[in-house]
């Protein structure tokens, strides 16, 4: 990363935590504080294995200030905002490890796993409420209305994920699932809340309509390309080729881009995914190689490739000004540009 | 019920009806209509058995809407705010149902008996957004600044309805649970939700803060004593002392208000409850009559009564006006004066 971005991240990052932390204040109560240890917990605060790596990285929360001072705002009036779309994001992850039945999570025992489904899945419930009470810190000193429209975004934005979340659980029941309908089901579960950070961050920062819009773009498509290289590491990435890795996408049958864009070949890849290979990790190197015999990785890195222009184009129309919107430049070509 | 309320229920609750499912169809895809379709059959509207029974009384947007009319205010209005609350609650169940592993409600399967549990998981969130949603519906009319205060007043609900939902499932797993303890949780499981009713009802009502209080009062101690009453009928209501009824508190170790107490008492009551007893609905008359002999039967009475006098003493203090007064009074008398 570049000096300007690492200033910013040191910066607003830890205004965030402070901002996420005084709104999960409010989950105590005087005898009975589990509730909010769970949370403190998964927010990678309190116990066993916290610290930075267990908070992940906070992408969506800088992504959003940088936004704020890329449109010539004050980013210190966003941090409830970005408080926001942390902690939504943070909610639904506690919710697709019970659904996924996800055992670790950033190296730690997930909060299902280690509190039980019940009081997990309530936790939950608690988190996502807590987002939609940091949004409304917002006011004052941001007006009442430009707080409504806020909210509207991030409830918009939920609803967004959960019908993503949707089609995601539903896919692995079914054979057959289009291109298409991956690319809506990734609308949802990824691009939303991506292009809901940059939206906010420039409707926070004053920007006009037609800016807004190019901030949001520039989101939706940074969510749509980070998703489309991540599937593309998850087959051709080293250690997913050797299938040592626990994330080889092929050896856990995910379907993904490439693994949907090769069934959908009809040819050796195919049948012998429906045959149910690969068994063993030994196997996956084989079955990567008929797939990208089928086009699919040449065919996944085009559309990454795409996307990311797409994306970049969109910041560019945005016009982001000053150290912040070199920052968020550089933040934009660390996310798209990983190693593969 | 006498005839005004009955009017009012019929003009009012197909009005909140109506505006539920004009936020329900938010959640339409074009092609992927599924969540949509849990939620609408969640809701009553859809699928086997659905009709009035399977909808539930819509108790809490009635209370808000004829709370509004009581204070002098155009229930219209508020019909946004009635729809949220009835939408929260709704999702509530959802949840409650998964984390209790409840099989039927209504008369029908829950939710997650039929689509499973990861899909009913995410079709409560997008609920609970909905219910969010649709409060952000006040403005216009209502102004930005109150449809603010409205919106934190559902937030906080929220969080201490997961407060005490907490404590319920926590419950479970303890053998001592004080009688204190009890009523922290009832405060968050069920008065927290029909004072918000009560409270946002006189706020769109435009009351004015003392009347606004004993609104809120008023539903708050019509929660409490609404539950005081409902378990005392779980003991020594007909059905649950034949020990036929699936509702029998005693049979289901549920730890109720006159369980816990008589728990305390550490007489015969308490050696037989825990020994494990009772095992069969024909051990539950006596075990019914060991918890009289410690004077349950008699607290719980004592209790109930005193918080519906306290519930009908803050309704007088908020003084409610005109015919929506009458049918709100009637409504209280209603749900407190029940056959026990």
């Amino acid at each position: 990363m570049t000096a300007d971005l690492t200033v910013f991240q040191e910066t607003m990052l830890p205004a965030v935590e402070q901002a996420m932390q005084a709104v999960l204040a409010r989950a105590r109560c005087e005898d009975h504080d589990d509730l909010y240890h769970m949370l403190a917990y998964h927010m990678g605060w309190e116990g066993e294995g916290a610290g930075p790596k267990a908070r992940g990285k906070r992408i969506r929360p800088l992504l959003l200030l940088l936004t704020t001072a890329a449109a010539g705002g004050n980013w210190h009036r966003a941090v409830p905002a970005a408080a926001a779309v942390e902690l939504l994001h943070n909610f639904s992850l506690i919710h697709d490890d019970i659904e996924d039945r996800g055992e670790t999570r950033r190296g730690r025992p997930t909060v299902w796993a280690r509190w039980g489904l019940p009081l997990a899945l309530n936790s939950g419930d608690a988190l996502f409420t807590l987002a939609h009470i940091a949004m409304l810190e917002l006011h004052p000193p941001v007006d009442a209305e430009t707080t409504l429209i806020a909210a509207r975004i991030l409830h918009q934005t939920a609803l967004h994920l959960t019908q993503g979340q949707h089609m995601d659980i539903a896919f692995e029941h079914r054979d057959l699932v289009t291109v298409d309908e991956y690319w809506q089901m990734v609308e949802g579960k990824t691009a939303a809340l991506i292009a809901a950070c940059t939206d906010l961050g420039a409707l926070l920062g004053g920007a006009d309509d037609t800016h807004r819009r190019a901030y949001r773009e520039f989101g939706r498509m940074l969510g749509l390309a980070f998703q489309a290289w991540d599937d593309y590491l998850g087959i051709w990435g080293d250690a997913a080729l050797t299938g040592k890795s626990t994330t080889g996408d092929l050896l856990e049958r995910k379907k993904t881009l490439p693994i949907l864009y090769g069934l959908q070949q009809g040819s050796a890849f195919a049948r012998a995914w429906e045959q149910g290979h690969p068994h063993t990790p030994a196997e996956v190197p084989a079955l990567a190689a008929a797939l990208e015999t089928d086009g699919a990785r040449a065919y996944t890195e085009a559309v990454a490739a795409s996307l990311t222009t797409q994306a970049l184009e969109a910041l560019d129309e945005a016009a982001p000004q000053g150290d912040a919107g070199a920052a968020l430049r550089s933040l934009a070509h660390h996310l798209l540009r990983r190693e593969h």
